[in-house]
């Protein structure tokens, strides 16, 4: 998608060969910087401090830190250490797991000599795939948004609520729940989107809201707790969300607060979707709730609050009083009757064993 | 309750008894600042600019307001004037027109002369009976928490969860629903206290985190996002909210967000309380979603946040993108449905327009 009007991806390789680039997360919404990360460990700790994030991002970020990790020693240790590192960065995300046992699948069997090229051909297919997939999950959400649109008699606009970003920030390029936005954007609907702002790392206020503002696409910021409100008073057509762990029946980790959402979604009859690549998809769980681990994050994250002073300066204060712990649980599991369909690179089904089946038959016959 | 071990109330006469005092409530828990108030515009800009606020102790502030105004004038139409004014500080309590109802009958009546010290004492009255009421609540939420602490096999902790601040800071003294916990803890038990951010205006962080650390309450705060996933993993014994408006059906509004917990509630088996003095009750209505009008207020209050700095100084930072339009609606309606229970001065009852009946005969048997 577009940044001050140029196109670009969240991740590339450098144009000297040696290094991957990433727009830096923790920067934005009040400054736009690049980063340049050369060795495996650059690029764990740009996974751990979320200066990239987003399952789909992550996954193909950690591809790129397989081949860095290479670059400097290709032995079989060094290939388990880099795998070992880079899949300890962040629990919740599967995509993490699945780039991870990818890369090694293709590497462990090679000769050392041959394992750098391949992890960086590796890496750069990782990527495109990403891209095309979140386009193909575009294709199949925009029919969604065209149904809500023709259910409300084309009238007004089309407002759609989202939470934390699952745009493209969160991907290569294209997002997952905004892909279909975009392109409805595109195509000329009205498209409006209620921005969650997604506390306590506000990645709904400083990234889902800055890439929309980039894009030209109309929203408006709201706290986590209005969408409830919003969906009560019909002020809402439909949820869509992003994943960072699906289970094989259809159960959705996503950032802390979605189960809310849904919960109100359900009550108010307004549909709820939540849009994922494949390899968001763990087949080997059943039981989101149980077996989903979620990611704590330091207290610090929500007493600490990060903005710009008039003056521009970013600063980070304190709202929390002195002697006041904070808990910081990134994530929950919205359960699968709560999901009105999931949209994939391959179509919509419906969020349950069965639907995902319909789609991944070579994946769901499979033993756990 | 107290602040640094002496104890005191939200609202006071000054000792000149020229004035009324209030704790500036913008300030905390960054500085603990009074403030006097010595006219009713005085007033007006304090409710308005949540200098004081909780849904009882603006309506106690407003009556002092009122005498404020007749000490300048007495004459009918300086009453219905401050009256006007002071009734559209803020639209979503009832205990406002309550109390401004209250004044106007009694005083209207009086000869211009006698209706100063009239309003004075009536002013008392009402913070003396928002204590007695609040204690009250107290008593009998107090039995909930012990029933749930013997349900749980008085083992570990007792979890409960609030939204917003219904904490003495928010009545005249005690709180609505943090009174049983403050009686709870005096009496031993080993309460817990899941303390919601409660965006956008951070009441929860900056005021219940605040006088329940002052008062030695173990507490952690959460963002708003978290309750769901704690309740769904058994970490939330019950939840207790205050409310600004409950309808005759026993639909309450209360802080935004608080629709999202009740839901969450609801799923998971956890019980979830609305604790209230019968001011906060509209007799009047009967579908709170319908029919309470919900306050929106500047977008600023989500896009700016004020905090400390490590200097101690305190700043407001923006924390969206330029040209990101926030969007801020402050409460929301939870329908009776979702309501275990609600607490009042007079007991604990189902939510329903025969629960409230049973309690308050004399009330619920008037037209509306």
């Amino acid at each position: 998608m577009k940044v001050h009007g140029k196109p670009m991806r969240t991740l590339w390789l450098e144009e000297d060969g040696q290094a991957v680039g990433i727009i830096d997360q923790t920067r934005l919404p009040h400054a736009f910087v690049t980063a340049r990360l050369s060795t495996v460990d650059e690029v764990a700790h740009a996974i751990r401090a979320m200066r990239v994030r987003g399952a789909p991002l992550i996954g193909a970020t950690a591809a790129y830190g397989v081949w860095l990790a290479l670059r400097a020693d290709a032995s079989d240790g060094a290939l388990e250490r880099a795998l070992a590192l880079l899949g300890a960065t962040r629990p919740t995300a599967v995509n993490l797991r699945w780039a991870l046992e990818d890369m090694r699948r293709r590497l462990a069997p090679l000769p050392p000599s041959e394992r750098v090229a391949a992890a960086k051909r590796r890496a750069a297919e990782v990527c495109d795939e990403d891209v095309a997939i979140n386009r193909a999950i575009g294709g199949h959400g925009l029919k969604l948004l065209e149904e809500a649109w023709a259910r409300k008699g084309r009238q007004g606009r089309l407002e759609v609520l989202t939470h934390c970003n699952a745009g493209w920030l969160a991907t290569v390029d294209w997002g997952t729940a905004l892909s279909p936005v975009y392109l409805a954007h595109d195509a000329g609907l009205p498209v409006h989107v209620w921005v969650d702002e997604t506390r306590p790392r506000n990645q709904g206020a400083g990234l889902t809201a800055w890439e929309l503002g980039q894009h030209g696409v109309p929203h408006t910021v709201i706290a986590d707790n209005v969408g409830g409100h919003l969906m009560q008073h019909g002020q809402v057509d439909l949820c869509i969300v992003g994943t960072d762990r699906t289970t094989a029946s259809g159960d959705v980790a996503n950032k802390i607060g979605t189960y809310l959402k849904a919960l109100a979604a359900r009550d108010t009859g307004v549909p709820f979707y939540v849009a994922l690549p494949s390899p968001t998809i763990d087949w080997t769980l059943r039981d989101g709730v149980r077996d989903i681990p979620i990611e704590q994050r330091d207290g610090a994250e929500l007493s600490d609050v990060s903005g710009r002073l008039p003056s521009g300066e970013v600063v980070t204060v304190r709202v929390t009083p002195e002697g006041s712990p904070a808990a910081n649980y990134a994530f929950d599991v919205t359960p699968a009757r709560l999901v009105t369909a999931l949209v994939t690179e391959r179509g919509v089904c419906a969020a349950s064993e069965e639907g995902l089946r319909s789609l991944f038959p070579e994946r769901a016959g499979r033993a756990p």
